[in-house]
């Protein structure tokens, strides 16, 4: 197994960072995780668009182009015969003496890595549990940075409750899951968060708004409110490693039947053919 | 050189962490720094026991107790011959595989480290410049945790601006500075914000509290506008690094008569005398 370190391909068990790596001290740093099906990056474009928009946000000079990255990564997933998995890939601003504001010098730190893990069927199918909790994270979600102790904590809250997901609120209004997006469904209208700064725009949020509008499902991007999320006829969650999962019970209280809604279905359809279009490499 | 690294201290060089730390790609860890004046640490038990209440507020359970963790630094310091410095000490939830919920088998990381750096005399006598931004971080400020990119991003401004602090105000009141506490002098009478979620409760900040009702200065700890801030009399900004600084101008415009005010300098004077008798063991 190897890994990306900077421009390099190194054994796994070599790579190490500092301590005064500004990712381990401020979390002064932006990534992406990207899905590979068939040992294709799915999205792959989306995602290294995205990396370059976070680093911006932040001021983050990536060390080499988006290009280069691009060929770095295939070569990982190549040498380390990734078929279906994930890549984890981090940009940080490098290493250099602790001080609160930009280092002069320090050249920003790239690493990526893969790990092998199936698409997840089983949740796919049956849905997941969901529990809301006050969104208490800062007011740039917008941008995917290492900045996660409040999604962290969210998330350890709906396990604790035995749930896979926690659905944040702001002032009453829902804004995303502690790492994906939310839909609702009401009278066959699909709902989510606007892309702004209280939410990661997902990729496969992007994937899901497009396909029901190829499958002539209304859409709208609008705040709704907690009341919304619990009248739904359906919810549904949407990230790189979830894709489209169904919400079958928030806070205890069922999801309209209590199962996967035909509308969540539809779209999990739509998706799968996606998915095999770039599995396949067309 | 040695550091801190778990339990043992180890040579400076040595010290890295792997990839997949939690601090790393999380933020998910706690912090202190704790000023050495004259080889011996400053307002140790309060740092430490803060440290525990950021560790607990986050359910981190450090690797040992305090009195081990105490006992470490003070060998630290020793071992490195530090008279005048700071400790960088940080508790990370340790190494697991990628997954927001916290990882059951993982041993929480304990680094630390000395800098040697004089007492900022200059600026303490000169005052610095500060600029006002909007404070975008979390709703758990009062934890002292890693992800501080917010921060990091208001300080760069300040910087960008020729200025030293950034003073960050949420929906009208003053909240803190980027790294530090923020007081204001109006009429002869000290105001700060409380210790809430808002913001993160210095021991400096307590220090100065303690001195001013010492010194018979009235302190009310009550949130007060940017328009109060303005017009203050004085500014001053507290933390363990920049002890008590005066703050001269805020976006541009003079505090007060421009130069510190007489009972920035007080307080100053009252500190000294703490450092001292800090300094001398006593």
């Amino acid at each position: 197994m190897v890994i990306l370190f900077d421009e390099q391909l190194i054994p796994r068990n070599r790579a190490h960072v500092d301590i005064e790596d500004r990712g381990y001290q401020f979390g002064d740093g932006v990534y992406e995780v990207i899905r590979v099906y068939g040992g294709n990056m799915f999205c792959k474009a989306q995602h290294l668009s995205r990396l370059e928009r976070s680093a911006n946000e932040i001021r983050l000079n990536l060390p080499f182009t988006l290009e280069r990255l691009d060929t770095l990564l295939e070569e990982l997933v190549k040498q380390n015969r990734l078929r279906e998995g994930t890549i984890y890939l981090q940009a940080s601003r490098g290493t250099a003496p602790r001080n609160h504001s930009f280092p002069e010098q320090a050249r920003s730190k790239v690493i990526a890595y893969t790990t092998e893990a199936p698409r997840p069927l089983e949740t796919l199918r049956q849905g997941v549990r969901a529990i809301t909790e006050p969104d208490l994270r800062w007011l740039r979600c917008d941008i995917k940075s290492l900045n996660l102790l409040g999604a962290v904590l969210a998330k350890q809250k709906a396990v604790d409750s035995g749930c896979q997901e926690a659905i944040l609120h702001r002032d009453g209004q829902v804004t995303e899951g502690s790492s994906t997006n939310v839909f609702i469904v009401k009278d066959g209208r699909l709902a989510t968060h606007p892309a702004d700064h209280f939410i990661l725009r997902g990729i496969t949020r992007d994937v899901v708004i497009e396909l029901a509008k190829e499958l002539g499902i209304p859409v709208t991007e609008r705040a709704f409110s907690v009341e919304e999320l619990f009248r739904a006829d359906e919810v549904l969650i949407s990230s790189t490693t979830m894709e489209i999962t169904p919400i079958i019970s928030i806070d205890g209280r069922k999801v309209g039947s209590g199962s996967p809604g035909p509308l969540t279905r539809q779209l999990q359809t739509a998706f799968e053919k996606r998915i095999s279009h770039s599995a396949s490499g067309s």
